[in-house]
């Protein structure tokens, strides 16, 4: 196996079974889209034939689905989606095999993949997120082909570029009508945006709308339309509400995280770019949501405005805007109840595709319009490289997500993520898998204080002006090593069973099976 | 030359200098897609450069427009529309050549294109609509090519399947933002729906937004949004505002379009297809506002609701829905100021794409939906096919529209038309030009009576059976040549100046240049 050196250092074959040819990264924004945008088959419905088919199985008959497939999901069902593994088990019992899925993201419930990896029905999963169970089995090597993780905007991009073709569409919908028009807003399985699910349906063969919601047409927003759904079939459920979405998230009390927090506001506020209309993005961990309360306090004191709310959309975020703090939110996908209530309600509450979001060869994704974003960290290192992918022990765990995309994208991204967990320490000299390059990673806070990467020169004259602490980041790993000790590597064996793609579509990092 | 007999009798040459082979109309709906779609340039933006230029002919440098290329426009600013003259002018000024004009439709007020097309600027024309006194020259042979008449459904066909290739639109745009999110609701120039433009900026390889009303970001709804756009071009205005909606239009109160009216809605409320969820649309002319209005009348009488109000949206419809008696309405255009208030205010008035109308190789476009629709005629042969687009002199005027879209589209499709106009019979021999096949007319309405296509046995039964007397075709034309006496044949050269696309991009008929 022949292999370059990308421009984070890491090894990447030229070529690798069950993928093809590898393009190494090769730093932000380096490489140029030169092609057309793909295009989905054409087709021509037979008017007056009903949509509505009996069963999944019919539906799938109806699409043609054969050995040697991609087919898709969503992930706004979460932890409590039904529909993949309903699907898979279908498929497998028809006798189809050989099927790359190929879904947003995959959550811990999606374990029962793992039975049909085993049996060859599917050989090959590119996803955002890969949990528990299923990222352990993978990370053994159960699967035939490597599995291939993109960023939500580099799923985006490689769906729309023609890189990730996809021949059958399962999109669970919340609502839907008999002509296929859906939304995520109405239904005991409502789950806000369908953001994610917009691209699939655009760009895929053959598209089917599986709905727990059967309502009068024309069912309005059409979030995905009827010109792009081939079948709709009714079954009893879609989801467990419980798990779709979360009740509002709590603000953090863990005195670590308000560290965290704190430090992460000194650099917003300190930064010179916190001025009216500014773009802003946060997660739901605990760190995140401390600093978008901090900041809204800020926000009312110095009497500034952001234009912008960007991301997965919580319920702190729902408030800012409803108090007037922020002129609208663009929504990919909703992470609490709140946010489903406001996106039906609010016309500045407004559902964008996972396109729109952060795909980059676009005349602008509007992560490329982010003043700030609050991202976290498995692991950072001493190139400032991110980590979000595997756990310390080497195995595949957690989502890229919008890390990879929103990083670049920001004028200031900021990594919130505390000095160790459970005695392990989070600043390391290597990461074990590259994610987000330390290129665009402008700021590390932690409980500990604040680190700028040289890069920034600007930023850390700014806030050094401003009477602000700052920490290399060497001084903060060896505060870390003091604390926790330097941890053993993590052996590998040479056998790779997933790639890393950088939001371009280049090979950022490789995952390696681990050791027994 | 050799040609080919189509569906509907006319000769068709197999190739033609300026469009190269051509397809002859095999009926409705004989030809099936099998390519994919096409798709845009993908082109990455670079982060932080402004998308606002100081002008026109700087966006059109930053375009690459070079002499062969097609640019594209909308009709939505109608015949207040400044957008097209103004952005030819610069082209000429820059001195491109060869450039073929693109737009979803052009006005009266469009007379200037003649020079540039008399000066080499402009050497092809596709459009739904070509007015006097374009038309007229038009017909006489300035063109270099011959000029593509589409429907509406046509054009979004031809974008999406790649025939009709749009290197630059140029996008009037009501508001827009900084980043290219436009929308038609707001500004002095405000349209309502952009319908018609979304599909160009969907598949144009540059896209250009034209505002006279810059607003601050992020501009929703976006009905354009960021990701298509490439440059922002302030200017003055984009339109005079008083000639690009009406006022509310008024109920005719011509008793020959009372007459009319009175025969179709006739036939509707006995067709048996007159239930509760039945979709309508008519346009805006006298007869189809009384059809409305007649027609409203019987559905509170008969407490019958519909579903779906389509098409071009007039007060009328705005009305049903406001009314309840109408669930929603599915908007491609607004023709009144009552229409763009309603789309702002009323989310179940839903702003859709000129694919989502009409667009037949789609999983299902809106006018498929259709039970019933009203449409014009300038002239019905005794096939039934009709023309909407050459007047009795010969030469080119009026537009195809959405009559080709959705008379085949409908269950029932009803042909509102007097029997004369200025003592010309509209009923004859054989049309001038044939827009919709006779198969795809159901219904002929005239202020004489009903003539019922004898294909649809079915509703000859039905309407029979209801006590409604019908006519046939002949009684129908020779009471019309009893009062008008049989008119001229119009002499035509053997020169094609144009042709007229069906909806599945074969050719329906040609155009020849009028003899002096």
């Amino acid at each position: 196996m022949k292999f370059n050196k990308n421009a984070v250092g890491r090894e990447i074959p030229e070529y690798l079974e069950g993928i093809g040819e590898l393009v190494p990264f090769k730093g932000v924004d380096a490489i140029k889209p030169t092609k057309k945008k793909a295009g989905a088959k054409l087709r021509m419905r037979i008017q007056d034939e009903p949509k509505i088919v009996a069963s999944i199985e019919e539906a799938i008959k109806k699409s043609g689905l054969k050995d040697g497939m991609t087919i898709s999901f969503h992930h706004h069902m979460r932890n409590g989606d039904t529909v993949v593994n309903r699907v898979l088990d279908i498929i497998a019992k028809m006798g189809i095999k050989d099927i790359t899925l190929a879904p947003s993201s995959l959550s811990p419930c999606h374990g029962p993949v793992i039975e049909h990896i085993k049996s060859g029905v599917v050989t090959g999963i590119q996803s955002s997120g890969l949990r528990e169970p299923l990222g352990d089995e993978i990370s053994k090597g159960i699967l035939k082909k490597p599995v291939i993780i993109r960023s939500h905007g580099g799923r985006a991009r490689a769906i729309e570029d023609g890189e990730l073709h996809i021949d059958v569409a399962f999109i669970a919908a919340p609502s839907c009508d008999e002509m296929g028009n859906m939304n995520g807003r109405t239904g005991k399985s409502a789950c806000g945006s369908m953001g994610y699910a917009i691209v699939d349906a655009q760009y895929a063969d053959y598209v089917i709308a599986i709905t727990d919601n059967l309502v009068p047409f024309p069912n309005l927003p059409a979030s995905i339309d009827q010109t792009l759904v081939d079948s709709v079939v009714v079954v009893d459920e879609i989801g467990d509400p419980k798990k779709i979405v979360s009740g509002a998230i709590r603000f953090s009390d863990n005195p670590r995280d308000l560290l965290i927090a704190q430090n992460a506001v000194k650099v917003i506020i300190n930064s010179g770019y916190f001025k009216d209309g500014f773009v802003y993005q946060t997660g739901a961990a605990g760190a995140s949501l401390a600093v978008t309360s901090l900041l809204r306090e800020e926000m009312i004191k110095q009497n500034i405005k952001a234009s912008l709310g960007l991301g997965g959309i919580t319920s702190q975020l729902v408030g800012l805007l409803e108090e007037g703090l922020m002129s609208a939110l663009y929504d990919t996908q909703c992470f609490d109840l709140d946010a489903v209530r406001s996106i039906k309600e609010n016309e500045r509450h407004y559902e964008i595709s996972a396109s729109f979001y952060a795909n980059p060869n676009t005349a602008g994704p509007a992560v490329n319009n982010l003043t700030f974003v609050m991202l976290g960290a498995l692991e950072i290192d001493k190139d400032f490289n991110v980590n979000v992918m595997t756990k310390s022990d080497g195995t595949i765990n957690q989502a890229v997500g919008g890390h990879q995309d929103t990083a670049p994208g920001a004028k200031i991204s900021v990594i919130l993520a505390p000095l160790m967990r459970a005695r392990i320490p989070i600043i390391v000299d290597r990461v074990t898998t590259v994610c987000t390059p330390g290129e665009a990673v402008d700021v590390i806070c932690t409980d500990y204080g604040i680190v700028v990467n040289p890069r920034r020169k600007d930023l850390i004259e700014t806030l050094t002006k401003a009477g602000i602490k700052l920490k290399t980041i060497e001084e903060m790993k060896e505060m870390a090593e003091q604390l926790t000790g330097k941890p053993d590597p993590v052996e590998f064996t040479d056998e790779i069973v997933g790639v890393v793609e950088y939001r371009d579509g280049s090979i950022i990092d490789v995952i390696k099976k681990v050791k027994d």
